[in-house]
């Protein structure tokens, strides 16, 4: 060992700044310097060290504790069956080119733009600019954050209806911004009896005070998740008159825009000047059955899609390319395939289907508009009043009791919506469940056989 | 038109909040307001803003300005060929079942984390827990930068070396760290002599400097791109020792992990200690020949790896999972279809194949250590004095005046290196160019055959 290796570690402690520990004594002082501890120097960002347990690990850890094993999933919004064979095939074909195996262009692979901007300009009326008006991400989800990150600066106000998509909540989050909620208020009467799922309002003196100088961006969501409401036009026109009024991005989730039982509007298509300040989402996995191929893409106008994309460019770099290609050639053949008016017949047949046993059981339901889910009004629903929830579920409204309750009793899984909720306003879902209905047709038939043992439980009026 | 829709502009206008103009009267500032011009309330974050042109963008307006089309490619890293049939035909099968079309869990497919726990063991020389010791995302990409949501706050330093992998620079400051920067040096002979990528040195006493209280996290590259150097055990026992002195994360970006010419060490199985700080990153992208197919992974301890899966989970949900699957498959079944050494095998001959052109030009070149990239010396190459280089090409080192001179002349794309250096350590680079070779054998005997055009433009000794 040579003399420079020997006070090389003297100097480096000396030269790099040691913190203080806080000492009365200057002369202790001098001499008295620590590094910090280890646990301290390695703890995680503040954004990702919160611990309240989230609804799906409650629900899990509920299935898992079941007496009643496999347990029936109606609660997250996968499918219980695969796209069709046309896009299937169209992906294993392009697993066998070698361009669709390599990175796609950071906006999205050619053929896929100009395949959304064919199926979507009849929407806008006009043609769609693949290459500036249209940019293709890692899934709606990361979309919507690229969205965020591309538009929200530390301290800028993002309004989210609740209920909301919970990863709105992070995504809004992680580039500083502030969440301002408006809650959506189902029909009074949805205690008793079955309503459209439009009566869900929102309050637009509300929505009016809840604009600041700050305020960015407004997030939508139509035909919406859980509540399956499709907002009507006149919502829209109101919703975007403020929007145009202060000046603030409309960022339109439109995910299950696919799937309407009603007239749909798109919020993009009011007006031109709508049109400027819209991003509107769309997907994939929620379009052709594959939420896991996590293909999804934006529509706007070149000033503000272009960040998107950049955004996107410095979280994802690019999305994957084979699935890319099938998605591209799945929105070419939809038309000929009859594919758009088969997904809603099919899904349209599975809520009736479905939704037969709360008529059955006279448990009041807001009647879907739109997209896969139901939302049931179990306040007729009894539970025993010392049934032994665990601790992380007591604390919680009586939605999240109700779904543990259905899990343990009947071995059928659905989403207490108070999640999507803030816990101010968490008591306005405190009687509702989420289901998902996109599922085989057997599966719908035995949830609904288990959902018969409800029949004890219900309070007779 | 009732009276309150009359007024309701009005009372809104007040309630507001508008925002003051500046004016001097006080008597004019009561009534004097107006809502910010719309071009100011939608301008994007400053963190998509930025306008120059990066590299990507050069290289690609340069090839398609150049009068020799088509270009070859040797630019960019995208493999010129398809990943192996068992790995291709695992994804086919994959796409036929439902539960490989639907969302995987977040942390990822259950069936990839054992397989990525049983390839990597025997590196670890333990049983890696695949549960709580690996997380899957969305290519290597979005790993680091989950990596970096996890632990890095505002002002958090991040040490990274020069030449850097571009989206490290973005990836630090979306969560808002600040990027120390230690450069790279290449040997002084490397203008005259070819020697091995191995004598590009870090200066460990500018890394000392470069440490502060706030540094959280080091960045490492090995096998590196694009420099070609596998980090020696020495060196990096050396760097984890500084980490482990000052508790540093280190982040070690080891997707070229199975192209390695000489002994390659994973800095996280130096010691019990340096694992416990230590982020290993890897892609299958890079390991199966598909960097479109967006699947990475990260291995690390328990504690750290819990908070890259939460942000993971915030940034993207869950990664796609047919390709998870085939490529659980592909990890199972590497070791009996000997696929591991023959991406060695195939990927040495290819550098030696390619590199010949630069021994017969008497062009010398950092000979790599891994991965798939090869610089260049261009120092003797002289582009005539006058040459006509666009405006952004201009006021750029002398290696973007090369790639652009070579794309114009020859029609052979590389990548100018100085990119990922900062400008005022650009002149350390600004001789090299980059060129992949993981191109097909065809491909590289058209680009070294156009290479030869070089001749005429070397300096004579």
């Amino acid at each position: 060992m040579n003399s420079s290796s020997l006070i090389a570690p003297l100097i480096r402690r000396a030269t790099f700044f040691p913190l203080l520990t806080t000492t009365t004594s200057p002369l202790k002082r001098q001499f008295h310097y620590t590094y910090p501890a280890m646990t301290e120097k390695l703890k995680p960002a503040a954004r990702v060290s919160g611990n309240r347990q989230d609804v799906w690990s409650i629900i899990n850890s509920a299935a898992a504790a079941s007496p009643i094993q496999p347990i029936i999933n109606m609660g997250q919004g996968f499918f219980g069956y695969n796209p069709p064979k046309f896009i299937l095939d169209a992906a294993k074909n392009s697993l066998d080119r070698v361009e669709c195996n390599q990175y796609s262009p950071t906006k999205g692979r050619p053929r896929l733009l100009k395949a959304l901007a064919s199926a979507y300009s009849p929407h806008w009326g006009r043609p769609l600019n693949p290459e500036t008006e249209i940019t293709v991400t890692t899934g709606a989800n990361e979309g919507m954050l690229s969205a965020f990150m591309a538009f929200i600066e530390p301290g800028d106000e993002v309004i989210v209806f609740e209920p909301f998509f919970d990863q709105y909540i992070s995504n809004i989050q992680m580039p500083g911004g502030k969440i301002v909620y408006v809650p959506m208020h189902p029909p009074e009467e949805g205690k008793n009896k079955t309503l459209s799922a439009g009566e869900w309002k929102i309050d637009f003196d509300q929505l009016r005070k809840a604009i600041t100088p700050r305020t960015k961006m407004l997030v939508l969501n139509t035909p919406h998740n859980p509540v399956g409401k499709v907002y009507s036009k006149e919502e829209l026109q109101k919703i975007a008159e403020l929007c145009l009024e202060h000046k603030i991005i409309i960022l339109s989730d439109e995910v299950y825009d696919r799937l309407y039982y009603v007239p749909f509007t798109r919020i993009a298509t009011l007006s031109p000047e709508v049109e400027k300040i819209t991003l509107t989402v769309g997907s994939a996995g929620k379009n052709f059955y594959a939420t896991g191929w996590r293909v999804g893409w934006l529509i706007g106008p070149p000033e503000l899609i272009q960040y998107v994309s950049a955004a996107h460019t410095r979280i994802c770099y690019s999305s994957v390319s084979p699935l890319q290609e099938a998605c591209a050639i799945g929105f070419e053949q939809a038309d000929q395939e009859n594919f758009w008016q088969e997904t809603i017949n099919d899904m349209a047949a599975k809520m009736s289907k479905f939704n037969a046993i709360w008529d059955e059981l006279g448990i009041p339901y807001s009647q879907p508009e739109g997209g896969y889910f139901v939302m049931a009004n179990f306040n007729k629903v009894e539970m025993p009043k010392d049934y032994p929830f665990p601790e992380h579920v007591k604390n919680r409204a009586r939605d999240f009791k109700l779904a543990w309750f259905l899990i343990q009793e009947l071995g059928v899984a659905a989403i207490p919506p108070s999640e999507f909720y803030t816990d101010e306003n968490a008591y306005i879902v405190e009687d509702y469940l989420r289901f998902a209905v996109c599922k085989p047709d057997e599966v719908l038939e035995d949830a609904k056989e288990r959902l018969r043992g409800l029949k004890k439980y219900l309070r007779e009026d």
